[in-house]
């Protein structure tokens, strides 16, 4: 498997398009965009767990009961969500993108981010989406397009072997943009020309989303929008993938790579964030305590505002994993801090230890960080990725322990 | 009832003092604080429920096991938690206040605050907790021994009756200084001259505790060292309470208006905070619903950011309701935003109305808001507190609707 360029444009047979509508009062900001398949693909997704669903959801999911979908349309400045005509409105932007794309209605995929409970301006994308040029090789325009606080375009692409067969996945997304991704919204399009099931993309789907976007800071925090869609056209020509066998599990790796790729653009790319926080809990009694603990320490404030300060700081690790709700033995926990500065011990067996605090500041004050937890109780490992606190709010915090 | 002053002092025969003994670093800042019961008192507490308890949590449960205490010695600048002869060192405490005060050290409460993880100075309490004065009517000076971030004092007491015997009850605490209580330390402690058995004040406390500090934001994120205690000096001389009879809900009821005052203190001096924010859910199928969503709605940081930008954001509380987990029909809910300039309805049957933009922005530019959510499912009802989130982290979130 490589990485290589192309974000949702790097599968054969996919164009993308994006343009400014009218939705987003600024002049200049695209907000809307389009993805396209050459033919039908399979395609399968994952929806926010919020009880208050946008209308865009419960309409997309409505076009994928048949595990078909060809083309997306996507547009940020507006969630359509708790808005009035919401159902109507997502319909006529499915039909608007379908009109202009020369595909059937049923095959459209419908995204939106933006505020919540204002009535989308949908007659804007009605009366534009037919001008939208789609071209191959144009993913980065689409990316550009559903950002909304995001700083960062986020998008990557691999390439991998299916029996001899070289096959595509590329992908991309938006982030919260804010410290939780409770509180935006993320959307996640990924293209591949893979040939594979719905079924089969469905089952690799709900795997790897466990284990990428929602071990970004804290799960369950979900906004009323969020998505992650998977398109798989089947042009690279491989024999399709219906069964467990050797190639679902490469196509599922390929996807994971790509999924948590996005995952840690999403996670580095947190409001105000200045640098990328990974914790990872191993010894843990199985996967499940392991993930609650990590989740938890990556989405306590007061351990990111220490991130934010380069201060080692591991007793607010400790206090965010007691209130985890997880079980572990408080008296056999093992604190490691990591960057590319190297490694060091703060912690054994629950009690402080002394170290070179020096050291600790020049490997916490890189771009990216590690908190790693060593358990003793089993082989439970499980990674999260957050980002530090930053702004004022932390200038109160982040020197607490000095 | 009335309000009075005189704070863990109002009640008749306690004595209170602090000192700076040397824990903090900071020349001025008071770090020592004790009170003192002229007589043995029946006594209660509620501790936090992080796993990871304090030496302090756990030494004072110790002490209070029989139901009796007649003092208290608390630090700040230390927690002692997770730290290196932890419990040895809140023994040592323990014996200092029982020395400095002559009283037996099985009836002395421990509490701590500060940093985790670092050795207790405890050679500097047992230097000086022995100069320290106790004095009747002196509840400030311990007050503001025990802030931490706090930037006010958090005190209040009340005067009331008891079958013809006029009886007080006042207490102090310490805020967690953060958004959310998570993050620091809550400490209370609160003194009364009523004549109420060990076990109704615990039982009071119970009932209480989980209508007032439980419900500042988001309860279960505890630190390691949270502790609410209750003495009871009897002194007042009505006869003992022992049931749960019209004498026992004077006083529960007149120490729920203690714990709430206290409760509301710690929510408008959350770190930053510039307005208290009260979110009751009423008409929910039941209570315990109605507190879900309560919190959720208080925990939100989208939703206190909002509030720092006096930006009628409905849209917000409804996601922050959605991602709750409790069960409600997202299709009646009614959300109203008031203060002392009025109140306004802004979404009715989970759609925006047209509403007015100034008054909004007026109603929410208040120091004390008010979200108000009615549901139509039943009679349960809530109300929990927190408060804005403000700094450069919310210019990002503050005005993101506009």
């Amino acid at each position: 498997m490589k990485i290589i360029e192309g974000g949702v444009c790097a599968a054969k047979g996919f164009k993308a398009g994006a343009m400014r509508c009218g939705i987003r009062k600024s002049h200049t900001k695209k907000d809307l965009a389009m993805i396209l398949s050459d033919c039908v693909c399979n395609a399968s997704a994952v929806y926010t767990t919020n009880r208050v669903k946008a209308s865009p959801i419960l309409l997309t999911k409505e076009h994928l009961a048949d595990g078909k979908a060809q083309a997306v349309i996507v547009n940020s400045g507006n969630a359509n969500a708790c808005a009035p005509f919401g159902m109507e409105n997502a319909r006529r932007q499915a039909k608007a993108g379908a009109r202009a794309l020369g595909v059937s209605e049923e095959n459209v995929i419908v995204a939106s981010t933006g505020v919540i409970g204002q009535t989308l301006p949908v007659e804007a994308i009605e009366a534009h989406a037919g001008e939208m040029e789609m071209k191959y090789d144009n993913s980065l325009v689409a990316a550009e397009a559903i950002m909304t606080t995001d700083t960062k375009v986020k998008t990557i692409a691999v390439e991998f072997d299916i029996d001899g067969t070289t096959c595509h996945i590329g992908g991309i997304c938006k982030g919260s943009g804010m410290i939780h991704p409770n509180m935006g919204t993320m959307l996640c399009f990924i293209t591949t020309d893979c040939a594979v099931s719905s079924e089969m993309i469905r089952k690799a789907l709900l795997f790897n989303v466990k284990r990428t976007f929602n071990r970004v800071t804290v799960d369950g925090d979900t906004s009323t929008n969020d998505m992650c869609t998977v398109l798989a056209n089947g042009m690279a020509g491989n024999a399709e993938i219906t069964a467990e066998d050797p190639a679902y599990e490469a196509f599922r790796e390929a996807l994971q790579t790509v999924m948590q790729d996005l995952a840690r653009k999403i996670a580095a790319d947190g409001e105000g964030a200045s640098k990328l926080m990974t914790c990872t809990v191993k010894g843990a009694k199985d996967e499940e305590t392991a993930e609650v603990l990590a989740k938890s320490i990556a989405g306590s404030s007061l351990t990111k505002a220490a991130m934010f300060g380069s201060d080692a700081n591991w007793g607010r690790v400790l206090c965010a994993m007691g209130y985890s709700g997880a079980e572990f033995n408080t008296e056999k926990v093992l604190v490691e801090f990591a960057s590319k500065e190297g490694s060091i011990a703060v912690c054994e067996d629950g009690r402080g230890l002394d170290f070179d605090e020096d050291l600790a500041k020049k490997i916490l004050s890189q771009d990216e960080v590690e908190i790693n937890v060593t358990l003793q109780e089993g082989s439970g490992r499980a990674t999260c990725w957050g980002c530090d606190l930053t702004y004022d709010y932390v200038k109160i915090n982040g020197d607490y322990r000095t």
